[in-house]
């Protein structure tokens, strides 16, 4: 087979779904409109058991959440304390500058936009006394410690109660248009890929393949990458944060992609290790072996869906996958998490490892399932799927539908 | 003249220095490397006058500053710990997590490095004993409160220090091979823009046009963007703080750029303010005052050199630029500043502004001067360009080469 022509099994990007719309985009916008009020209850429905009467928030997914303003990422740097916002009984705040106030008034519907410059603490204890508020909740894990001690000097009668993951917890569960475009942006992801295949051969650098994936993201209905699009050929797949480097895709070797896309303000994941010629036996096997494990964690919530019983931890399902590589006993099984939830960030809540909590998974969600095989020099193996789960609908579905068959591609 | 044609007074691509070579990237690792011995004595220098004995740093420029682990852009939100670092009396410590040990020894020449796993305060004993330190100052800027509450808790005999602020100021005076690199960025910037003139045509939206700028960029010598390029049509360039939408580039308006190259860590920022088809009166007036006020600037930087009298300081120039505009009476100067320093991070110290250090600018460094001059709705005019100073050397010196004239293009 020449290169640039297409093997038997490989999927068209006509396989996928089409790009979004701009009424998609429109639906989803109105969809966050609606569901925002709801929110914002669910973050109030923490402030009693607490004793506080506002939430200061400034992780910039907490922002989108919950006031609709929309940073970048990696924007918040630059932006002072534009998007940070408190939620009072009554009212939700949003900070801006001069250069965030058009933007604020357009998207964060319903809430007051303040203009408060460059600096928080001056204003802090007008902002408090407009809310009434005593005892306010702060994100300190993301609140910097010299900003802490300046807003607790600001206003000495204001009491700062450090809080950590209310809203994170609650982003866990998902809204239908959340779910929606989660897999908009995996349908994304699948037609870059199934459009980079006839492209790639040997000698093109990890690099240039890692670009020209990103290109077909960008170009191809992602409004953005979830994250730096990974490529790694051959031995350096087994490095478990490996980047693209100048090393050249070699023939009889593995190539592993670990990219996502960005749709709307939802992100996917998705890893997948491709044969370059011919595998191995061993590399065949390798693969096989974690393709059945990550079959079994998925098996095993379909099972519970199935018996209405009560739904896996996120470890029990880490134990699952692990065990199958390990029970093996001919490769040792993969050092990182199972997988984790994906939303508006990349990481986000269930994890799915051995540290992860024992409670079981909440529902609706979309977790990824991303075991592997890493033999130092040699080979790696990874393949990662994001899972949609919702219990109520009796639902387990792969929303990466890129097959995760063996594929050879460059022979 | 049709589109595509290139008019008499654009620069060619060939008119600015080539991408760097293999052998400049290593050159300025072999630089960073010959260097970092002194930047860590100039940190410890500070010590003592704050009773100090050790410093725990989490902020990726400095990590990379001070010890050669490299953190990719927003990586530091993933890496856990993993090159965050501690420089005692007698060694640095890098920590990490398994998934970057490989990477740390390979980068952090010279400097121990620490598996900690995921867990800082159970190894924080133990890292402070190692280095036999009871006062550690930490960036509390950038740490959260709740790390430091961990860290407070995990070892009560060790006290923390909250300092801001002291490897941005060494970070501030430039080595030459910092200046070569934001020199190297700019070029790459430089020929990107000239690459992309003439592709610029009415009807092109701005979002394609800042995609086919990114992608000039990065396949043009730049390892990354140092932001996400801005590219404003119109009114929309008046947006002070606008980003890349589907709006049409339209004939008889301004059209704006604003970007950068990342080359081996360092970066460069432009802004250009082309004109889409024969400007108007007044878009040319505007322009011209815009362009005025920054020669003024950099003219009074030289003549201070000339005079060999103290540097001005940012705020000066800020003064000075502004000035200009507000004297002129015409239109509304800018109201942000006039310009920052910048290296491994876009935006550093010295700062150019309103709210400066009155102190003379360091030397040598390197920072932007842009002023704008933005009417809602009309018309929005910035320039930028980015100034080396060397006092000792007498140089005061344009990196950003590509032409400041009056730019026509797509008609």
């Amino acid at each position: 087979m020449t290169a640039g022509s297409r093997a038997s099994n490989w999927p068209a990007v006509a396989d996928f779904a089409a790009a979004p719309t701009a009424a998609d985009i429109t639906g989803w916008d109105e969809a966050d409109r609606a569901a925002r009020p709801g929110r914002v209850e669910r973050l109030r429905a923490r402030f009693d058991a607490s004793g506080v009467d506002a939430y200061f928030g400034v992780r910039r997914e907490n922002t989108r959440y919950i006031t609709g303003f929309v940073l970048g990422e990696g924007e918040e740097k630059v932006a002072g304390h534009s998007g940070q916002f408190l939620v009072g009984r009554d009212q939700t705040v949003v900070l801006v500058d001069s250069r965030y106030t058009i933007q604020a008034a357009h998207e964060a519907i319903g809430a007051r936009i303040e203009n408060i410059g460059y600096d928080l603490p001056a204003a802090w204890p007008g902002l408090l006394a407009s809310l009434g508020a005593r005892r306010v909740g702060i994100e300190a894990g993301f609140v910097s410690y010299a900003m802490w001690r300046r807003l607790e000097a600001a206003d000495p009668a204001v009491e700062l109660v450090p809080v950590e993951g209310w809203i994170e917890q609650d982003r866990a569960t998902k809204e239908s248009s959340e779910l929606e475009r989660v897999a908009a942006a995996c349908s994304v992801a699948d037609r870059a890929l199934a459009a980079l295949l006839p492209k790639i051969r040997p000698g093109l650098t990890e690099a240039a393949l890692a670009l020209d994936l990103e290109w077909l993201l960008r170009t191809g209905g992602a409004e953005a990458v979830a994250f730096d699009p990974t490529c790694l050929a051959g031995g350096r797949a087994a490095l478990p944060h490996g980047s693209p480097s100048d090393a050249p895709v070699r023939s009889g070797a593995v190539l592993l992609f670990d990219f996502g896309a960005q749709v709307a303000g939802y992100r996917s994941d998705m890893t997948r290790t491709l044969f370059v010629g011919e595998p191995t036996e061993r590399d065949l096997a390798v693969y096989e072996l974690v393709a059945g494990s990550q079959a079994e964690a998925i098996t095993n919530l379909e099972a519970a869906l199935g018996a209405e019983v009560d739904l896996p931890s996120g470890r029990d399902l880490y134990t699952l996958a692990h065990g199958i590589i390990e029970s093996d006993g001919r490769w040792p099984p993969f050092g990182h998490g199972l997988g984790h939830g994906i939303g508006l960030a990349t990481h986000e809540l269930p994890f799915l490892s051995r540290s992860a909590s024992d409670d079981p998974l909440p529902s609706p969600t979309v977790f990824s399932v991303e075991p592997g095989i890493y033999l130092e020099g040699e080979v790696g193996v990874r393949i990662e799927d994001l899972i949609l789960l919702d219990a109520g609908a009796g639902r387990v579905e792969r929303l990466t539908r890129f097959p995760s068959d063996v594929i050879v591609v460059g022979s």
